[in-house]
């Protein structure tokens, strides 16, 4: 099998489980791109996932830097007998998520055998502006399955 | 004006804050406590605040030590003319949220003048076990407001 | 062999690599405490381990959170075959650390079987005043050595 | 006065800061860079900033990422009536530092009024490679001083 048709393997594993968590429906969010070792998640602006200010909760954008990062850095694994689960993060706030939409772009910085670390950007993204809002960095345990 | 008087104009405020949170109306939550150094709030197991395993998200657990550790903050600020932001926070999954409910326990470790600290303890509850799931570190902003 | 014995051989191995490191020579520290899940270490205060106030500079207050952690988790492991790194940790800092010696005690919050938690509280001790100057949650990679 | 000579005040000033720790001198470390949103230090591998196994131990590490995070911050303040402290950061270890020479480049993310954020790069150097051996996300409190 080639490597590309490795990969789109791992693509569909990492859709199907993001469209099996329950909070991802609730939330919502699209998937912009799966890459090796990136992963892009977008959430549009609406009521329900806002703060008392209107901007977007702190929460919301946890959620996107929790999964962007995770899937990240199983875009990086041997999908047959390993997964990630993420095992912890650091989330610095920058600025108020003022904008209709919100882009996580997650990166790995280091694909490891038990460990991966990623780092996170998140913007907030208006008509006029594309501004940086939250930077993370997680470290993503990678388990072996059966 | 008495301490507790001030007290509970205090508690008001972060309760009005909160139930003005389009994203508390989403996820939901219970505010257990809230006293000065001091908030927990709880969150009941529904499918809608899951991952793809049935347990709780992790994006649920951080709205709740999002929302938990910037209120402890607040217990603790003069409310006239100062207000809470969340600068930045690290946070540890220790076990999967497996759990008919999560409680997120918040305290202040040090309250400052422009910057307090805050620990915080997420605990997942079932009817035969309270299993420490989550541990998180954060820093809040204490910012002047006219 | 009964487990105290089984732990002497752990706190051996411990002073064994604290004392190996040239970085713990240079820039001291004692070891207070080594119990299972608990790691106490101390630095005295001199001229060498300050910043341009003459207070504890703060990357001798990380040589202790980094030692402290990664001992406390190799407190809890199978010496036969298992050892300790560092994998990441967040400190906070609380206030300047003035007094005349520094403690940082590290306890086990999750002891896993390949990646442990610890949180760290480093006090600065003067004669009159025991104060709290610092928090950190760690990251330790529990790994198999053959 | 032009931006210039005004930038020149604050390289000035931070390196008479650096050059009054006493930590500085014990560890050692050079200053290869300061400019604006960003500096650079490097510290020769000795025996005496090792840790057991003859890597540079993360103490070491640590630092470095404390003293190039806050100057980097420093670099964005007016020098005048503003001062910069470690609040707090984040350091992953990614592999172990085997070289002769470990290089830490901070750059500022985003400069704030009271709080700066500076993500920091470790590299571990050596003839023939160059290689990332941790990374850092820091906070950097700046305090009006009179």
């Amino acid at each position: 099998m080639t490597e590309m048709n490795d990969f789109a393997a791992i693509d569909r594993a990492i859709r199907t489980a993001l469209s099996a968590q329950g909070f991802m429906g609730l939330v919502g969010a699209e998937i912009l791109a799966i890459a090796p070792g990136h992963t892009a998640l977008a959430l549009a602006r609406r009521p329900e996932v806002t703060q008392q200010h209107g901007f977007f909760h702190g929460g919301a954008i946890a959620f996107l830097v929790d999964n962007a990062t995770t899937c990240a850095a199983a875009t990086m694994i041997d999908r047959a007998n390993q997964g990630c689960l993420t095992a912890e993060y650091k989330l610095n706030f920058l600025s108020p998520a003022t904008g209709e939409q919100l882009a996580c772009e997650a990166n790995v910085v280091k694909a490891g055998r038990t460990m991966s670390v990623v780092e996170a950007k998140v913007w907030s993204i208006s008509e006029t502006e594309r501004k940086l809002c939250a930077v993370a960095l997680a470290t993503i345990a990678v388990v072996n399955v059966i």
